[in-house]
C-alpha cells in the first residue's frame, strides 16, 4: 500500500509552521465553504434516543430522497438502484470487490485520484494506466489507445467526472466515446461524479447514468463530502442499475452493518440545500479559478489549463522535480514569511516519470489567501535551485 | 460473499409481520438502551460549521480520551497505539489486510460472529475454525487442538472475549493459554473486546493488551456501539502497540481519508458517560439474562449455558435443524398472534453440519416482551414438527 502523495509532506508542514512561517494549503480538497445550515440544524434538532444501527444500504427516506435528487436532473434512478456508503471510497472499494476478481484489470485515465490504487491494492485489482497529457488539457485519449490496453483480464474503465486532479470535464462526445468501447468489450464503466456540482462557464455535466446502451455497466460512485461542504460525515452512495452488481455489493454492505447514522441525518437535509447556496458557492469558486488561472499564466514558463470543473488544477511548472520542488518550498523556502503546500503530481500518475514538472493545486482558500499563496509561488519560482528556465 | 446467518430470515419476518404477527426480535444485537444523554447533548450542541475531514487516525483529542479509558483499565496505550475507524467492523478489515496475505490463515473458535468470515474473504485471508462445544459452555479448546491447526500459513487466532454469540467470558487463565501459543508460534492475537464492559456475576474483564510477553503481537478491536449504545456512530478503534502495524494500517485509513466526524464528537463525549448509566445498564442486562437464561432451561430439551458476558447465549433447542425453525416460526407459528425471530446457530460455525441444534439469542429486550417471547418459544418447541424429543 503507497503512501499518499500528500500526506509524505505533511511532517515537512508542520516543521515550517513549527518556524513560523505561515503555510497556504494548496495541496488538500478540504473546501473552506460552510456546511448548509440546514443540515447542521438536522444534526442540533436530533430527535433519537439511540443511535441505532441503519438499514445496511441507508435510511431508505434518504435513499428516496436521494432518488428524488437523480430525477430532478433527469437521471431515473430508484431507491433501489443505491447502496449509501461511507464516503465515496467506500463505494469505490466495494464496488471494486464485488465486481471484480484478484488480478483483473480497470483502465484508468491518468493523472487519477491516488487513492484509487490503494482501493486497487486492497481489492487486488490492477489498474493499467492511459495517459492524458497537460498538451491537450487532460481531454480523453483516443479510442485506439484505450483498445491498445484491452486484454481478456480487462473489466472495467475508470473515469472522474469532472475530474480530481485535472479539472477536467468531459464533454458529452467524449463520454460516448466511453460507452463505445464499454458495450463493444462488456466492460464496468466506473464513473466517480462526485463534483457534479461544479462545472463552470456555462458548461453542463453529463452523467455517465444518461449514456445509453450501456445502462447495466454502468457503477457510479457519489458523495455529499463536496456538494455540501461535508466530508466528514463519510456519507456516499453506489448507484447501479444493474441488480446484480446491487445485490453483491449488499453482502459488502452487511458484513460492515451500515453507514454513519449521524451523516445519513445530514444528508438527507443537505438535499434541501437552497439554490442560493449552490450559486453562492459557484461565484466563490469561479472568481477564485479565474484568479488562480490567471495568475497562473502570468508567471514565466507556467502553463494551467482553464479547469472546467471541480477546484483542482494540474499546472506545469519550469521545475526538475515536482517532489523536489514541493519538498523545497516547505524546507527552504519563505516569501515574507509565508510558502506554499502543492501536491507533487508524479503521485496521480501511475506510469513512472510522468509529472515531475507538474503539480496540483486546489483552489480552496479564500481569494485573498490565494493572491498571497500565488504571489509566493511566482516568488518561489524565480530563486529554486531546480529552474529549468 | 456468504449472505448473513440472519439476513436471509428478513423476508420470512417481514411476511409474518404483513399478517399481522407480532415478532419478537431475539436475533439482532441492537441494544434498545438509550445512548448517554452526554453525547446525544455533544451532537446537539455542535458547534463546526463546516464537517471537515478529521485526521485519518481520528481526532486526536479523542484519541487521547481514549488511550485516557484504557489507563483508568489499568492497560498503558498512548494516543499514537491506536487509529479511530468506522466501527468495528473496519478495525477488522483494516487489521486484515494490513497484517496478513491473501491465502494466510487465521485460527478462530466457533461458534464465532459471522462477519468475521466476510472480512476475511474480502482479504483473501483463510478462516480455520476450532470448536468449542456447548457441551463445555463454549470454553476455550485445549492447547494441543490448536496446535494440530497451526501451518506455516498460520499467522494469526482471533478471539472475541466477551464472545458473540455465545457470551463466554474467558479466563484470565484461558487467556495465558492463547498467549503462549501465540508466543510460541509468532502469531498475531487479534482481540475484538467490544463487549468488554458486559461481564456478570462479579467476574472481570482481563483484556488482551495485559498479557505478558505478546505486547508486539497484540491487535485489538474496539468500538462504541454497544458500550454506549450508539451502533449508528460507526466509531471503532483499532489498538496495537506494534509500531509497524500501525504504520502498515494507517496507511489503509489514510486511503479512506477519515471515520466520521459527527460519530467521533458523539464518542468524545460519551467517554464521560457516569458510572451511574454503567450501572443502569448492568442491572438491566443481568436481570434479563436470568430471567431468560431460567425460562429457556425450564423448557424440556433445552439447555442455555449461563453467558457471563455480552448479550448473546447459544442455545441447545430439541430440534433437528435451526435454520428450519427459525424460519418456521416465522412462516407457520403464532402463539396469541405473536413469534419469534432467533438466529440459527450455523451461521456462527465454518464448520459444516454444527449448529443445527442450536440458536443464538440476544437478550436486548426489555423484560415484559423478553417474557413474552420465551412463552412464544415454549410454546413453538412443543408443536414444532421437527422437534426431537
Amino acid at each position: 500500500m503507497p503512501s499518499s502523495p500528500i500526506r509524505k509532506l505533511v511532517p515537512f508542514a508542520d516543521a515550517a509552521k513549527k518556524r513560523g512561517v505561515k503555510v497556504y494549503h494548496l495541496n488538500i480538497g478540504q473546501p473552506d465553504i460552510p456546511t448548509p445550515q440546514v443540515a447542521l440544524d438536522a444534526i442540533k434538532n436530533l430527535s433519537e434516543t439511540v443511535i441505532e444501527y441503519t438499514h445496511s444500504a441507508g435510511n431508505e427516506s434518504y435513499r428516496k430522497g436521494l432518488a428524488e435528487y437523480y430525477q430532478n436532473l433527469g437521471i431515473d434512478i430508484s431507491s433501489s438502484d443505491m447502496i449509501i456508503t461511507t464516503g465515496g471510497s467506500e463505494a469505490i472499494t466495494i464496488a471494486f470487490g464485488a465486481c471484480l476478481n484478484p488480478g483483473e484489470e480497470v483502465i484508468i485515465p491518468e493523472p487519477f485520484y491516488a487513492n484509487y490504487n490503494s482501493f486497487a491494492i486492497q481489492t487486488g485489482v490492477e489498474v493499467k494506466p492511459i495517459t492524458s497529457s497537460i498538451s491537450n488539457d487532460f481531454g480523453l485519449p483516443p479510442i485506439a489507445e484505450f483498445e491498445k490496453l484491452i486484454t481478456p483480464k480487462t473489466k472495467g474503465i475508470v473515469i472522474c467526472n469532472p475530474n480530481n486532479p485535472t479539472g477536467y470535464l468531459y464533454s458529452e462526445k467524449e463520454l460516448e466515446t466511453l460507452a463505445t468501447i464499454v458495450k463493444k468489450y462488456d466492460l464496468y464503466l466506473f464513473a466517480d461524479e462526485v463534483y457534479r456540482e461544479f462545472c463552470y462557464d456555462g458548461h453542463s455535466h453529463h452523467s455517465c447514468l444518461s449514456l445509453k446502451g450501456i445502462e447495466q455497466n454502468v457503477v457510479l460512485f457519489d458523495s455529499v463530502s463536496k456538494r455540501y461542504s461535508m466530508c466528514g460525515a463519510r456519507v456516499g452512495a453506489l448507484i447501479s442499475r444493474n441488480r446484480d452488481v446491487i445485490t453483491a455489493c449488499l453482502k459488502f454492505a452487511q458484513a460492515r452493518l451500515c453507514p454513519p447514522a449521524l451523516g445519513q441525518i445530514a444528508s438527507e437535509a443537505a438535499l434541501k440545500t437552497s439554490k442560493e447556496y449552490f450559486d453562492g458557492v459557484y461565484n466563490e469558486y469561479i472568481e477564485r479559478r479565474n484568479f488562480m488561472v490567471k495568475a497562473l499564466n502570468e508567471m514565466e514558463g507556467v502553463y494551467c489549463p482553464t479547469p472546467k470543473g471541480a477546484f483542482y488544477t494540474v499546472v506545469k511548472l519550469p521545475i526538475d522535480d515536482s517532489d523536489k520542488f514541493a519538498q523545497w518550498l516547505l524546507e527552504s523556502f519563505e516569501h515574507k514569511g509565508q510558502t506554499v503546500m502543492v501536491a507533487p503530481a508524479t503521485g496521480f500518475y501511475a506510469t513512472k516519470g510522468l509529472g515531475k514538472n507538474e503539480v496540483r493545486i486546489a483552489y480552496v482558500l479564500k481569494k485573498e489567501d490565494l493572491k498571497s499563496a500565488m504571489e509566493c509561488l511566482a516568488e518561489a519560482l524565480k530563486v529554486y535551485p531546480g529552474k529549468t528556465l
